[in-house]
């Protein structure tokens, strides 16, 4: 996955060196070794082979190159590392060597461990953005911001809920990661066709014993062909990615000069611009958008490889392995921008509630007419107090005259609503309805996961 | 959705009316019914007025055109058409239409309830298409046929495992489609910017009682730009038509002229050619493939929408509705031409069979190789087991000679293995291994689901 | 294409009923009489017959939905087209309705007519559309404005020269537009393999006639299985949405309460919000992102569909036909509402400037660094120079002091530059280096174009 | 781009190497030394300067892994490019490194660059492909073998057409990459917001100079954020792919067991199977396959990311660096396997032929009712001869009865044809139509190129 340029920003974090050339290595030998194992179990070769075997099985061990190179000849790399386990492992356990397997068995079961690996660290990254945006949510949950809608603003929010809703997008992806990681990240044994016909009666018992020795699930029956595993593990990287898209989208807005709510404090010479010193790039979420951009195609890569022909593919196979590794590395980096950006965010509840202030209360005007019917006794129709409210809204857009004003002097606000209750009215944090049971929901929920 | 001429063909079967302009406006009204008869429930607004908004939420009552074309004013269609039940509701209840509720909303839950029927719809289909490969799974179980690796011959494999990997696929589709149904697809009822500010304190029992009455999720808090939903339902739509790819690939691949192992059998002038009379085109095999295929860049466009900006995003929702829809569509059309692809499906054990011998006994020597190494105790290795009969193999080929002839005359073959033996090592039903254990549990985890 | 309640919004402008299931049908029909006359001109059919059959080509004379719904015997509705056609011909010509041609004939000729007529009318609305940008980047040439660099704000540029940027992608994509038009739209006509067997030497003629009469190139060899062009027209839709994308990306974000320097001041009652009665959504502009959104993946999708079997595929024409009347009609929505949103578009330079002010003069420290380097005669290194007024903004920043004091009292520039050069060189209208001579040649070249 | 494993199989070719971390690293340092030398010649900088820092544009100069670890605290690489080249050069002409440009400058050039390189070899590839194809087409032109229709036989096509068919397809994604390269790679250089502000009125010049220095194009005006040049770049190389896919999977459908029309002849131990001797796995053309599908997914990534924000976009140019190295790697390797696959392709025109008469003369039935209307003078109709071919055809195949014979004795055929014309007329070498012409259209379309 390695270009060394780019890697510093679009290879970030742990997940990175899960999905390299070695790691890959790595767990096709982890899929020999537990092969061996397991056909020993089922006494279908002697233990000493199988314990040769796993001897030799250690990535270090190997040029990854070199073995990448000599894939050419049948088109995968399982193929050259079989020949090169088997002259290294000694004389008497070589012919024990992948004994029933086939090249996409290796490469097969890799993707599951290689794809295992990655979600596990991928799951703590998503940890540690889901712990800190529940702190903000609890940090802020009294903190008054305006709402946005269609990029206008709209009425008041809380900057908590807007963590508790960005939380909610993080918490679906990691319940999503954690059952797919348990039920559908499956072992690949099947042999030539997927009968195992090699191993006579013995299929069945080494599959589980391969399954239970790498920590994968057992399938049903072999999935050379029935690609719907990949297919998962596409869609929940997609939707990860698709929420650290959203957060990071709202967290470079929120950052811009002329909104200025939030912004990420880096250490010194990060986000900083040599020809614009006032700027605080929040080069974080930038980065995290950027990663996250670049999912949607990989999902469409992955899901356009589906129709494997037969009992093994003509090429859909080999379409797959650098999509996911992609998908999985961009997720990764993602995500890890997203936790960087969330670990240098910084607050400001005073430019929010500025920023509130900016349209004179005219975010509130919904709640002045439904405080105006509601005094009314529905004397005033929801229609008409709506009417007289906007048209308060109207002329004081106008004339910039201020909107308290203008209501109390309407004839028939006036006659309900006196001052004291229509600054009420205009205040923000008396229209923030169930912002605060649903933070709490949400906070909840975050707490019974963990 | 539908223009007439292309609906036939790709938006055949029951989702496709379930996906249409009237379906969607039928469950936006019954977003706004179910938000009065919870808001009465709530005691936020008079059950008369409730009930009489009920009575004005049928479809057929608007012009699903008209509503549209006003759509473009505020750009989504929910503002006009509650406008249009507004003026429809009696004088009395006029003021408690959508209360509470933005357009967002009504949309949104409309998404999710058309998403929920075109489900229900959909699993049937799948069901339907899962009995018929149980079926096919249990009646040729053992029938013999060429496995085929990168579309060359190999070991054999029986039509029966064939079927069963087949409805592997479908199964996974089926299972992650009823946890969606359950799970995922919410209501959405948040208000202007999520707090449902408008209702005071009753946001929450409402929300909780349009969720009941819809049979829909009740999220934890609203979801209008955390849209893990949307992509958890673009990704099962994907995966099940990657599924149906599959198996529509295979059966295309199946019905070629030179393998003809299985074929449609329609109605009369079903897949003929009036210029060819004897084809037998697989016409709806085809057609599942066609439509399979639209899957994976509708699955790129919902999550690329996914970046929703603050509490209501510049355009993400409103580039999600005709993906969504055509992505229902054109599942529930490769679906219903699987299911009838598979229903006219007839199957040729007898050229199974014949296009087994075309190699005249290659696909087995995998079979032979291992039966000498048995057969000598391991005094003849697997690579030279492997390197002799090979030999014989390039013999048969390159001269046309009978393979079993070459075999028995080789010096080491013949001093392990007599003639009969021979013969039952190249007979390809005693080389299928797990071949039909691994086709039992597949049947026997079907029977558990149904 | 439609469904009705989306239509409005999502199936604006003129292209939308150029791909309709009527536009597809007459497209056939004007396929089967251009065959008939070149036929007639070649010497193939009596001239009477070519006569008679044209004379049943109007796609008002047949029912579409009735053809949509038998074309699922052979999967494909021009077969029942073409039946419909014999059937209503005089006997005499019915002989000749469709000689030597093949379905796929018919469907692809359709859909290179059907995306000519929809590129002429999408050329309309980008002239429109260009010729609004012009317009803009000349009356707002000298209009000065923040640069915005990861949407923090940088520099100075101008509206026009902003303007002049947009009006570049939307050159480039007419520009690509014509070309194919022109160079690739082709007639498809090869008969059942390509070769025209059917019409024996007079294949060629009669393709060239058809070309000429329908105003399409006419191509080397018949190109069922060679999609290119479907490749080439999906990349110009992708890029001519993108390029929408931009711009309505831009003019949302401009028109945020924040930034608030342009609105869309469209009719009463469009945009406004019944519950927020001062936002000016941006509707048109929201749309255009919501239409443009949904390319990418429609352009994959036809992309993947590029692996046509043989002489004729067993799937991938049938799915091209929905996603490309789908990009068709979203690029056509798309083109239509920026458009709208520039024709509505309204463009505040007061509050241009005041934005330029936010951040007190710091936008152009670069430029002070370099006016202290140029009056030392590089006595103060460009290194220096730049520390000394990043420093210096730094402290207005941090004590809200006025920088053009700080920087006059700094000892250094004090040395080398009065407070009159640097108010000059603090005046964002004196550092716009090229922007006016970039926009001058964006405007010749508009105007070479036009 | 490179992790080893993988790499032999999916960066196979000249291509990849192009697109490595060091080809990018040289890309950017070429506009370093560009910028300095056209700087020079617009007397902005001095030329001693220009020709030092040139001295220090040599990519193995730098540690690419370091480089790209320090772009972390700006985002982007060129930052930390610029400060080791500055710390590099002699300090005399360090002030005048990267004068006046902007990071994006940088990568944005580098990529063009980058692309461009990629482009050339490319284009060599290509051309290889072609000179085979148009060998081929050639030396079969002649050579008849069964068209196929939904992957069913069909009337008879020759080899040389179905080359001359593949051979269109190269051809256009040369032309098209041609003017790609010509009119679009073009140099990015707009400084901080696209107005050169830091270089006054010299900007222009410099822009020209560069363009001439590096062999791109001169663009109108800088394109930080108008994107239709990466665009178009995306659709040629996704039209490339799909080129690519169609070859590559007709001729893995002609290697199939059952067609063996043509196999791959690679040197020993390619394509081979070790328990499989038989199989002659097209392994060229499965990965050139496997490579050509991950296209439309990277196109849709880089068309996704094209509404870039104002003059410099949040994520959007971050998300396409590592997309467009991919599709380009993709591509490269899949017209490298294509290649390859070519050069070891090995034509069977006995099989072709044996496998037309699989139907006994069936696919000619056309040409037979042809035939009968043309010697009855139309005293048969076409749909009568068409029904009575079809009829002895249907015969033909229920009872396996010879078609000749089943014509010759049907009362109306016998009267007007004898068994010589009925023999004739079951020729496919007499029913190719314009098989030849077309043939020759494409070969001299490809003469008139080369």
């Amino acid at each position: 996955m390695s270009d060394g340029l780019f890697d510093g920003v679009l290879a970030a974090g742990p997940v990175a060196e899960r999905v390299s050339g070695a790691a890959w290595l790595q767990a096709m030998l982890d899929f020999e070794g537990a092969l061996a194992l397991a056909s020993a179990d089922a006494g279908v070769i002697p233990a000493p082979a199988a314990a040769a075997i796993v001897r030799c099985c250690r990535a270090d061990d190997y040029d990854v190159t070199a073995i990448g190179a000599r894939a050419v000849d049948i088109g995968n790399p399982a193929g050259p590392l079989v020949r090169a386990l088997t002259a290294r492992v000694e004389p008497e356990a070589a012919a024990y060597v992948h004994l029933g397997a086939t090249s996409q068995d290796v490469s097969d079961t890799a993707a599951m461990l290689v794809t295992a690996r990655a979600f596990d660290v991928l799951d703590g990254e998503l940890r540690s953005c889901a712990a800190i945006l529940a702190g903000l949510a609890d940090e802020y949950a009294d903190t008054v911001m305006a709402g946005r809608s269609l990029l206008q603003q709209a009425p008041p929010v809380t900057f908590g809920l807007t963590a508790a809703g960005w939380l909610g997008g993080i918490a679906a992806a990691r319940t999503r990661l954690d059952r797919i990681r348990r039920d559908r990240l499956a072992v690949q044994f099947g042999g030539a066709v997927g009968t195992l016909a090699a191993l006579g009666d013995s299929g069945i018992p080494v599959l589980g014993g391969i399954a239970r020795r790498l920590g994968l699930a057992e399938p049903v029956l072999p999935w050379h062909t029935e690609r719907s595993r990949i297919a998962e593990v596409a869609g929940v990287l997609g939707q990860t990615c698709g929420a650290v898209a959203k957060i990071a989208r709202d967290l470079t807005l929120l950052a811009q000069t002329e909104v200025a709510e939030v912004y990420e404090q880096g250490s010194a010479g990060t986000g900083g611009s040599s020809t614009m010193p006032h700027k605080r790039n929040p080069v974080a979420a930038v980065l995290a958008a950027g990663a996250a951009g670049q999912a949607p195609g990989l999902v469409a890569a992955l899901l356009g490889a589906s129709a494997h022909e037969y009992q093994r593919a003509a090429g859909a196979w080999h379409a797959e392995w650098r999509p996911l590794s992609e998908l999985l590395r961009t997720t990764g980096s993602a995500v890890c921008w997203l936790r960087t950006s969330l670990e240098r965010l910084r607050v400001d509840p005073d430019r929010m509630r500025a920023n509130l202030d900016l349209t004179g209360g005219l975010l509130l005007a919904e709640n002045v007419a439904i405080g105006l019917v509601s005094a009314s006794r529905a004397a005033v129709s929801r229609q008409e107090a709506s009417d007289i409210v906007a048209d308060c809204c109207r002329r004081a857009l106008a004339d910039g005259g201020d909107l308290i004003d203008l209501l109390a002097g309407d004839a028939v606000i006036g006659k309900y609503l006196g001052r004291t209750r229509l600054a009420e009215l205009l205040d923000p944090a008396h229209y923030l309805g169930s912002a605060g049971a649903f933070l709490r929901r949400a906070l909840e929920e975050w707490e019974d996961r963990s």
